[in-house]
């Protein structure tokens, strides 16, 4: 697509116009993950969204786990990852285990990535990672009635302040999904959930979580069942039926809990594919699955 | 262009990052005229490349005259339009129509176009016309030494205030070339020459003069001498020459003058090409002529 | 009145003490026009009122019509004004003489003359013009249910932020009774009108329409019928008598909406007294007639 | 002159216009002192010159003595006020007494005048009385080489950091003419040189000292030698001389002391005739004498 | 105590922090009288206590009265000071007298005495004093139904906004207990009452009494009756039944009022120990007595 | 020393109140680590210091390694600490388990500390924790010239608006030793050099080592030939003889750097001793070494 002619380039850009004018000030909220945080492709090409999102006045806020790099650093460290019902058992260890991967490993490597294309000498742009611990952000309490799976936490309260501080000062959060409990006992919580919370916290215009499929299923063998858009009520008599896959569930749960909390839009979209955060955004082929308040028709631009 | 992909369209906005990166919180003040605010389409995409560049960040400002416009309502109110070396002749009849044409009908439309795509419920983004009486944004005396051509003028001084507080609260300037004198007279000022002295006054990144021809040629009659970059030292060595057709003499000289008091780049571009402010700003293919302190090889991303 | 003593000039300058601080900070808009608008001296004492004003702390707004320089226009290219039930016929050719005079001509001379008396160097008190165009400022559908009349307008939204603006950095501004429509069509506006909407829009203290007429009659022909004080609830059941002069009409229905929207005074006042408007705002004298919610009592002072 | 019609009341006002002008924003210091203090109709025109000061956007600050009322008080404590060389003999006691004169009655004299004047709803304008001893606005050592006069202070050290506090918040400060030592030791200070030193550590634009006579006389015996315009050094020279009477000795060393530190003008009016602050602010007819650092010509409105 | 070991010292001032971090940004009003005006190193401690309040965050405000300084000018001045119920009779030349002694005398020697410890060159922490005349801040009307006691006060009204400007600012007010009437008249008002209607009017988070009691007793004469906290109910109901001590009923009264109308706490404390402030407000040792809403428990952090 | 009175608790808190004074606002950085980022009790009585600091009006910053953790967490993954020259041998995959111990374990223990002190409705004194890479704090380019030691790293610049940001809106900012390079390579940087360039970059009046030694010694094996106060030229020249042990080095050059660059005082202190924070900055105790820019006499208050 290098060889598009300039006359072409300049055409595509005055049609993401009306999309810009309608987010600019804005905050949008993006849960990152899946292949999008593995691929190198792929993580210079949601890199680039970010940093455009950010310098047409949107103000983006990532939140991102890691799962895959944690079980990785705890066979390294000699202990075999365990799951219950898709939530790691998380001991003290594992715990231990789970933050500094999260927080000193993923959260800098994609802070490291935003500021390498962000250019050092303008003035907002950069990127600043937390964890849930900073400036109590994310607070949580123990997940129970899941069985024995140790701390794994359910997010009781934020304090987004510090959201708001570091975007009105022009910069970019990235947000780990580790909370700090009442207790000072860290937390390992659903980086959905938390993203959702944040939406929610910041009253952001859009949750987008960046998945490894195409979007929501009304059956996932039948790749013709896509659903393009859902009400939230929808969304919860569908997870009443129990038929959805057990990805699906913790990503619907936070798209219909942002929305009935607030956030207009949430979305579910297919990481794998390169700039797909743009296509939501900034075109009129909205992709992907749109979580909204009520049955609305298509229309993508309503902020 | 419709046609093409949402991942081309994706990926093509991407590639304008570093410009808009480079750009961001700049001024680029642009001179509008010839067929570019004639042509019905050629004027939406002016609007729209504009308004682009107001909502990634750029202050842009326009400047603009309307030579056909004038000689039309002189002739629709029994006044045959004169001309002596390229400038009109104005008396106190003609300083009227002009003034009236200018600010009254060309300058408005401009606005109106601007705010029609703007969009009303956005905060910023939205045009107000001034001419150069209004905060006497524009000051001229008397142009004399050009033959007996009445109330022509020459700048002498500035009063931006205006223009920082207008684009300090989101909105896009359009200035039309009339001038007021220490007298209270109205002066016919170029159009090409106010644009030079904003440029100038407000701290432009660029000056952008839109016109009917590709660039500067150095032998016109040889379509392939067209010259990419040449120094405002060079620019005034041709100038002195005499060879230049008359057309570009007064814009090779408003660039050379502005380059010469401190803004960085100063270009004549194709106006009769969709969307050639966008390329000029937005792609690594800069167009036209560019007017530069001293040689430097072409670094379009130098502001 | 210059052979005043300097004592006596001191004396009456602290007169108008509790006036300048009842309206301190507060916005007052005048309809300008009639004879103030034409005679030389009349012209440069309504500067003087308005730059004192401003002075003072006051953010004074000026709206302006302009029939007799339009009429004169379109006289000069050939075409003979008409008008139906008081309203111009505002066919699209003679629309765009109306907006290039008002905004193109009498705007500017306004502009002009302010800013001759206003000094350059001073921060404030410089006067903008802006049309009912600029910044969405004045927004209108055709007037129907008049006959066959062409693009009248009746204003259906303001957007007053730009006058906020200006006002706050210290400007006059000063507005032509041009507006525009969502279909991007320009509508002639009555300047009465145009002036009370902007003074509800912008929570103005005062409406001062300047005519003239020395203020309302009960009955025209009876000189000694001039009403001082009059509430929005009794215009209306004076306009509905039919017995009102057609002149006044506009005027009293200007005053009478504004009243009912929220301004707490509205004037109608003889402008071709000179300092009328100084008469009006600065002394216990009140002049013409005073539009006000309910029943008051002479208090020029409540605000 | 109540009996003026409002015509030429609302003419007047507008003559004040170029000085309501130039002085807006700027600040001017005014020695309260002399029969205006004292007669009931003169310090009532006092109060209004300074709040309509304060209403056009002038700063004004006054600062006053009181030693008709301190030798008063001292005698009906049983104390004989006396003086060498002009200078209050000022032992313990006396200055306890000077203290709660002029801060605790004189002071608050003023300051409830201006308040019951300027209107208690109106945000700004209200007065706020200080000594020299608030906020350590005024420093001083011991009045040395004078004789044992007891605790009179030469000024050494302003900090003048709570008059811009206050004036910035629209209120008028009044200030008293006591010093604080660096020993802590209360200081009686000259109520001329302390209005000096505040109008040089404020950056004022104008001193005005209010005295019982019609200004400074070349020759003291003959009424006609009334000086209009002096410059400091012309000043200092006349000092020299050693002719001029005692009273006026430290009202010119003060004048030129400002003036030579910064201050562009310094008055020396008469306070006997009412509004002679206006006179000399508001009015083409400067009056009394004017302090100036070069010889000028008279220019009132150079600041 | 300066004996202590700097580890004691620093251990110490950390046990001082959750008292600095409740009261960070609050207010507190404390009517500073009794022993601790006369006695030279009570003088010293409050001085240290109250800077070192405004240095940790806090903004504290004195009010003052100066009965025993007032009755020995009297008396130098021959005139007996003279009593009802408790009140002092005030004809106009003892009003003059005490106006002059509290805020000409005791207020500024309170000023400088902070001012002097304070430091001169720190931006903030330097004390202004102000009587209730200043900026209209403590406005009366005559005290009647106490019998002919003359210009004794009652505050009807009081206008803050100075206080927020000085303590916005960095200083510390001190207020004298004098009001000013509508007519003009100077009010002599009980500095208790004073000190409780300005925590009102500034939302304080506490008011404190400094006096020469321990507290409020039950039975006077048992001294182990000291009363530790007390709703503002009761205190009502203790002062209906007259068994009160004279000279406490005005401070309860006081208490009751601050407390009735929104202050969280009110205190009554023993000024004659030495930082008896800094016990209060900064360790876990609260004295003497406090008036709360309602019922509570000790719970000196609730603000 | 709970059982202190509260009399001396007070008496003791007015002896800080100097240091308050010469502190406020002004920002001091400190290099937390040895056995006070290990002992519970030292690490909360380093983290009640902090947060006094910042109740007083200090701005603290916290920079810190974590040699110990990193070798235990390389241990448990089956990889021997090496050291060269007191340098870790930083091979790639000791880099990344440097990072994820400092900035995602040790880093956010510090944070949790101080907010679980800090309290969490508390507008300010919440932490924030960063690593170097955020908004590219630290950067660093490869240390050579002391041999193959891998991803050690010297910092060349450092980017401290994100201080700022923090500080300014009331965060304590908390920074693990690691940087990032132009080539987006992280890097292991010695946290007493980081302290120190820290210190530099954002003006701070103090830089603070926290050792787990005394002091300096001239002597280290002599006890009684600790340095209470050095100049940095002096500490250059017993840095040049070689015969400083080898832990103090690289602790001595950042004291001698961060003074030599502007810094007016940098301590090294013994950590081991409870609140040995508060003893140098609020007791006249000055502890430990002082390098200073020149000699001085020990003047622990000049900032």
């Amino acid at each position: 697509m290098d060889s598009q002619s300039p006359d072409i380039q300049a055409a595509i850009l005055t049609q993401a116009l009306p999309y810009i004018r309608a987010f600019h000030g804005k905050t949008i909220v993006i849960k990152y993950g899946g292949n999008a945080m593995i691929d190198e492709d792929l993580k210079r090409a949601v890199v680039r969204d970010v940093l455009l999102m950010r310098y047409v006045g949107i103000n983006p806020i990532l939140v991102h786990g890691g799962g895959p790099e944690v079980s990785d650093a705890m066979r390294r460290m000699g202990k075999e990852p365990e799951f219950v019902g898709g939530l790691r058992v998380t001991d003290a260890e594992t715990m231990e285990i789970v933050e500094m991967v999260l927080t000193g490993k993923t959260n800098k490597n994609i802070v490291a990535l935003l500021n390498a294309e962000g250019g050092q000498e303008f003035g907002s742009g950069l990127a600043v990672g937390l964890s849930g611990k900073d400036a109590n952000l994310l607070q949580a309490v123990q997940e129970t009635g899941r069985g024995d799976i140790g701390f794994v936490g359910r997010i009781n309260k934020t304090n987004p302040a510090i959201l708001h501080t570091l975007a009105g000062a022009g910069y970019i959060p990235v947000v780990s999904s580790v909370a700090i409990g009442a207790d000072g006992q860290s937390y390992n919580v659903n980086a959905d959930t938390a993203a959702a919370a944040i939406a929610v916290a910041v009253g952001a215009a859009k949750l987008i979580l960046l998945t490894d499929v195409e979007g929501l299923y009304r059956d996932f063998a039948d790749k013709d069942s896509l659903i393009s858009e859902i009400t939230a009520a929808e969304a919860r008599e569908l997870l009443a039926t129990g038929t959805l896959e057990a990805g699906m569930i913790p990503k619907l749960e936070a798209c219909a809990e942002a929305v009935e909390d607030g956030v207009p839009r949430a979305h579910i979209i297919d990481g794998r594919r390169a700039h797909s955060l743009l296509i939501e955004v900034f075109t009129e082929s909205g992709i992907g699955t749109m979580v909204v308040p009520a049955e609305t028709g298509y229309r993508p631009l309503l902020v």
